[in-house]
């Protein structure tokens, strides 16, 4: 199977059966995963955060040995790349009401690295803010799940080639994440992250960051988060497990200057995994 | 094309290209059509949300004869039967991002008629209150889109196979609908359902039977409902494209009695469209 890009429950393939309910509720998870060097980075890390979400939906989790073993042949051999994992709850049920037994389907495939432009992670990104705001839901916030449309039609809201991100608030005006990342902040030398306990993802990288920061012996907080807290912080960045960290240099139209404690974080994080 | 249960933009299929944006983000529409003599029962109505559900995501509204065509294609012949569209993104965009030019794909499948016991018609259903609440978005609200997960989550809540149906509730507490329905009430001779500006899906039935209520001279109101007024209420009925009408004769574990009201529309239902 090494040499195919994309593997359904471990056999080569493209198309999947189009009663899988991934298609017709959304009702699966995912992971996107860096490849450097042919190894998947925080693979352990990615595959724990699945198996807790399958948990918290009430997916039978993918058998570890298989999944595992999908995603190492895809990235053996590659220098860069990004493989990215789903795992569905399989065909059957009647409607909305998931089958007694569900027979969990996987989809991981392999994708060319991202090709943003250097300069975004040396010098910063230019950041915007959405229109679109995130529904808060408890019983998905943090999952990494399939129900996206939120973040499409974020994402749709700009097409400038030198944007390189969108900030999303709830419904109250809380920042929560980009569109694709999470997003942290640094005032007074506390390293800021808003709390996804109603809604957001709780990113792999966003997890990684708060406890480089710890190590670094800077406070850290989980917080609700206002844009306008977040303009008057010191330092702003962004995350997530393929582009690492950026400095935010410009967010809704104001100038940032990406700071020593971005800087840090940055350099330690690229230590380690190279991202 | 007769002969196939499921047709893949006009073909006939059983699987579709795993990399379709509506299994990744849930980027897409359906809806769910009866068929009763061979003729998809409102399909003019279910097409015009499909329509304008497109629109409003910025999906290039599939080619009208196409879609038509083999909506009626799998209808004909069928006594009584069932047809799911789905229109998604289709495959192709950067991540979140939409292709710029995006082709739609159509999924068109039909089913068996749901197996639903006589006496729910005739006599009400128990219906629940669920646990798992809608998240509030009003860019997505109304929307028969394919991010269905909170449904999904509320359908597992029961399996007595004697339950019916089960209500949600946004954040606040206010009845929105129920899993795969939408619900009324009636108080004081005054027709009401849930009013759907942050969440809920506007069915195609419910705007039916708000049209029936007011040529049959009965006042309708579309208004914030929370579970104690529908308690209140003299009567309370659910409805979809399927089921018609279901009174309920228990809710949340307390006895109501159908009405009138209830029973008249049911029967004026039956008339028009046999359901």
């Amino acid at each position: 199977m090494r040499d195919s890009a994309m593997l359904i429950d471990g056999v080569p393939a493209t198309s999947l059966p189009a009663s899988d309910r991934g298609l017709h509720y959304g009702d699966g998870l995912f992971e996107t995963v860096a490849v450097v060097d042919g190894r998947p980075v925080l693979w352990p890390e990615h595959r724990a955060r699945l198996d807790e979400g399958c948990r918290r939906l009430g997916i039978p989790v993918a058998p570890p040995d298989a999944l595992d073993a999908e995603v190492a042949a895809l990235a053996e051999g590659q220098g860069r790349g990004v493989i990215k994992a789903i795992v569905t709850r399989g065909s059957g049920g009647r409607g909305y009401r998931p089958p007694a037994e569900p027979r969990a389907r996987r989809v991981v495939a392999r994708h060319p690295w991202p090709d943003y432009p250097t300069r975004w992670r040396e010098q910063g990104v230019r950041v915007r803010v959405c229109a679109t705001r995130l529904g808060r839901n408890p019983a998905l916030a943090g999952l990494k799940h399939l129900n996206r449309l939120e973040q499409v039609l974020a994402r749709a809201e700009w097409s400038d080639p030198d944007m390189a991100e969108g900030l999303m608030c709830d419904e109250a005006g809380r920042v929560i994440e980009g569109t694709m990342s999470n997003v942290f902040c640094v005032s007074h030398g506390v390293v800021r992250t808003p709390q996804l306990s109603a809604c957001g993802v709780a990113g792999i990288m966003r997890a990684q960051l708060l406890r480089l920061a710890d190590e670094a012996g800077l406070a850290t907080q989980e917080m609700d988060l206002s844009l306008a807290a977040l303009a008057r912080a010191d330092e702003v960045f962004v995350c997530n497990s393929l582009i690492g960290l950026w400095p935010v240099r410009e967010l809704d139209g104001r100038a940032l200057t990406p700071g020593p404690v971005t800087r840090a974080l940055g350099e330690r994080l690229r230590a380690v995994w190279s991202l």
